[in-house]
């Protein structure tokens, strides 16, 4: 069995960590911490986990979490950098759910996230935690840096086009659509449903975080020269993103669904649906699929790829089970054959 | 294997089924029926049993569904009245979804379900599959009766107190709350997205058709004399049900938290919370558990009880494959593990 | 024109008062203020305000506020009752939307708001603002307590009965239902769109505040004995209550039609709808109606009443402007003209 | 007074113009005809309009309705084309608030609506009833087409920057989202809330009707060469449309916000919101407002535009009586004054 530690377990990936190892036949839950809920009973806070997760909270305590196999951190940005290097020291591998590890430069990292970096030396090792990128490299990593959540739909939309060299990297256009889930499990205002219910907006147009993560992953297939432009936008409903994407194809004639067909028909978690499909959100509600369509609208050179995944699973703690999955050696799939919930 | 038939698989009941089904190690799905998609990909219909569930929508056929171990009816009311003798005949057994073989006074089904019954000499064989009350019945059984959604969650709440004979039967109050999934899934101005989102209302306050059936079971405890008002709403979020009851206590100083602990202690999916507990329908929500919690407000006398199912789940798909593993000598457990996806 | 100043503008009363204020031809709106946002322009923080109200949220000052002709409450509960007297002696009258002066005995609101009465003199004095049971008290007073929003609903739907003297006033049900704005504008985890969206709860099965309230004002018809059984619930949408109502009658072949459209035909926001009707909250969204239905299922001696109202207009801030017009002896209906927003 | 005649009043749009019609000091309502619901009082389809609008659907007639100043099409797209030469010869004007009148090539309209068009003679003569493009045209007309929803929000975004030759007409995007009313009140399986409520999608992205009208709104301004990308989604709600759109800028040092700010400065009903906004749909749900915000994310020479409406008000309903309001030369606000409803 694998001993698995999460620092940081009253959040949403947090509980979804939960949900999925509780099924998980070949990890032994050894410690959630939380400083804010120590000693209460993780059914209390999460009564959906009521006679199947029997752990409190406890206080963060880097003895008892370097006994660990596997330490995941659902923590705010900032947490797991200052913990890990003292886990890897002490033998304990490291996902971390947050930002910290994914920004290869650190003066990005300071820019976007206004904190100096606390190890920058450990940002080499990391390895950006999408599977259908990086597979062979999370099998051999003591420490992922698990996607963003919108990164990982735009990346895994993009890919294919910017593999086979298909399209203008000059002008990426990226509009996502994220349900309220993304944005955490802490008071606020903003969020409350009487703000965000029945209503629809974009946010953070001028930058968000996520743009960085996802300029690295295209500019990695791309090279020099890409230009990305990236809004998110909230949805008045739970969990899910959709990411549309536009782009401009560099020539006629170009077999995209055969393309994309061929580049995920392997993958386990990547669903390319039929020439002509709407892939819904819910259609992977709780589940690590991400499911795509690409199309080129009334044939005038522009692609457009429908990009759906959870948030909370293939965009946060599922992809994270299956990187530790990867990194153990044990079948990418296991603990997450859950179908969608739908409706 | 099992040998699995299903009669109606277009709707939320019967997609259901498949999702629960597609991940039992001893079924085998043989046919699934649907008249109006006879020749369709399921996959089509449900992208999210893609790559799941490999089946088309065939013509129901009763040569082919005879030679089933089980054929679960998922179709609407006064349908598998009709194909039930004959399958039994040939040796399949019958879970029938719908409400045919649920009431066993014939005059009684006729009068709400406005038709007369087709083989009313098979109403005393049928077992109504309420586990909690009638298991042993159910494991013998030929022919189910799977309840009704809100009778689930009603009768589950309201019968230990009957069975202690606490509270006076000559004027219970259930006040039941469903979502939207409830109504099932045809095309219908009433239950469109813009005409019950954002809204609340009561419905068929005269009289619903789940009044007989609660009725039946209720007084199958508590004998006569019961007296039932039952009104159900319709709440604006698309699965779960939740049922208020109120009665009135018959004797002071009832250890109310006890009798249902004691009551509930050994089933699997019912869950008696804390005393002081306000279960949420999303706690259940995508599992086959009912949550429970019991009070006396003010200490004047009225019990107040809270029960929630997920409707298409314990309130139906899931209480369905509960009865079949029961049916078939299988743990009664197999494949219902899911936890509830929350949020 | 009445000089009107609103203390407290930044929650749901506040600011359905200002957009109400703003159509209204005979008021000026002198003042608004929070200590929180002082300085800042109301537009800033309520966009859908742009255009149309031009002040800034400023500190309180009982010397401008004083020189009102009115000033609402739009605060917490506890505010009122500090500043009231001293407005009412500067020639000010007062609205207060909070609970304040709701409650005839200061011992009650101690138990239930657990503070004590800041001038429990003027309790007296108070008139408690509902126009359909006040109305002659509300056009001579000086300091009005605006009725909650669930008392709003459940004493309309239960007056007629009890008036009558038809129904056993000792086992009164009121199952009431609020949408999330009913919580308020204030920031907290437990009414996050991914806590309260796609789920259904009771809440405060043990006593909400609003018990007592409710009970006084029904007991103001029906004398002593009387019980109340009040269970609020919360539902996954916005604006609305409705309460569905139970009570025994006490006579047969009562015409409840009859009585209730007699006792509401003269009333401009109390729409008793036709017999069979199920009242949706919607019809009420964004206006000052109650719609209310009556029903004795299947004829056995239960009454159900069904009130629909919408909690920030008739079950606040519509009504305030309602009693204001009292007041200051306007149109009963100046600026509550507006037509329900369907769907 | 104006006589008014609504042709197709059981839809969304039709209940919306009787809602800001009942308020209309300068209307007097005809006749509302619908051939499914002729005979029922209006408010019993409605309940929201009960004691205001007392009018019972009739059948559709020429004669009577050729009687009125003005006749209302809310009706399916081709029902207009084949009464409105009858009553325009009759002496009333018409406002179309279908599709029947928006394309000025009657190739176009077959090819996009799939019928061939009943009277391409009146084709030229139609204006398109965009106020803040062709306001004198408008006050003219004896036939006017109601612009789309959706090219109503796009239009008006992009417009400032092709009138300044801004941008690069060569690739426009505009990504747009709607509340599920734009699909109107008719039956389906696709749009009941149990399919779009909590979930999310891009439809028609091979090729939206609404395309070749946006096309020849903005061709109209940036002459020949341009190309447009469109995509609609569907929210999980019911009102509002956003659109997000996206251009490459043809040079550096623009002042974005002044340009939109000096072209909308006197428009009644577009706000062009402070530099840095995100503005919500609900700040437009109820009222004939376009909320407009314009940014240049990181400085990288793409142009973001966010545009919201009420996609039944300003997008439909609302905007069809401020041309009313326009043709027969009253204040273009009349009646249009109410504030949105938020929350």
């Amino acid at each position: 069995m694998i001993r698995v530690g999460i620092v940081g377990g009253t959040g949403y990936t947090g509980s979804e960590l939960l949900r999925i190892l509780a099924g998980h036949p070949r990890v032994s839950l050894a410690a959630i911490t939380s400083r804010g809920e120590a000693g209460q009973t993780v059914a209390d806070l999460f009564p959906h986990l009521r006679g199947r997760v029997d752990l409190k909270f406890s206080e963060p305590d880097v003895g008892l979490l370097g006994e660990c196999d596997l330490v995941f951190f659902a923590t705010p940005n900032g947490t797991a950098m200052k913990m890990a290097p003292d886990l890897l020291e002490r033998g304990a591998k490291v996902i971390d759910l947050a930002a910290d590890f994914r920004l290869k430069d650190p003066a990005i990292w300071n820019r976007w996230y206004q904190m100096p970096h606390a190890c920058p030396e450990l940002l080499a090792e990391a390895v950006y935690g999408l599977p259908e990128v990086n597979r062979a490299a999370i099998r051999e990593a003591r420490l992922v840096a698990n996607p963003g959540c919108y990164p990982t739909a735009v990346t895994l939309g993009f890919l294919p086009l910017l593999e086979q060299g298909w399209i203008d990297p000059g002008w990426l256009v990226a509009d996502a659509k994220s349900g309220v889930s993304g944005a955490g499990r802490k008071a606020s205002v903003g969020m409350l449903m009487a703000e965000v219910g029945e209503s629809f907006k974009a946010y953070a147009v001028a930058g968000h975080r996520h743009q960085p993560e996802i300029f690295q992953n295209l500019s990695g297939v791309a090279g020099p020269g890409l230009r990305l432009t990236f809004v998110p936008h909230l949805l008045p409903m739970i969990r899910g993103i959709e990411a549309t994407l536009y782009a401009r194809l560099q020539g006629p004639d170009l077999d995209l669904q055969s393309a994309y067909e061929a580049r995920y028909g392997a993958e386990p978690f990547v669903d390319v649906m039929p020439a002509g499909s709407h892939p819904e959100t819910r259609s992977v509600r709780g589940c690590n699929s991400c499911r795509i369509a690409v199309a080129e609208p009334l044939g005038e050179g522009i692609v457009v790829v429908q990009s759906v995944i959870d948030n909370l699973v293939k965009g946060a703690a599922g992809q994270a089970v299956q990187n530790m999955n990867l990194m153990f050696g044990l079948d990418e799939t296991e603990a997450l054959g859950a179908l969608a919930l739908l409706p």
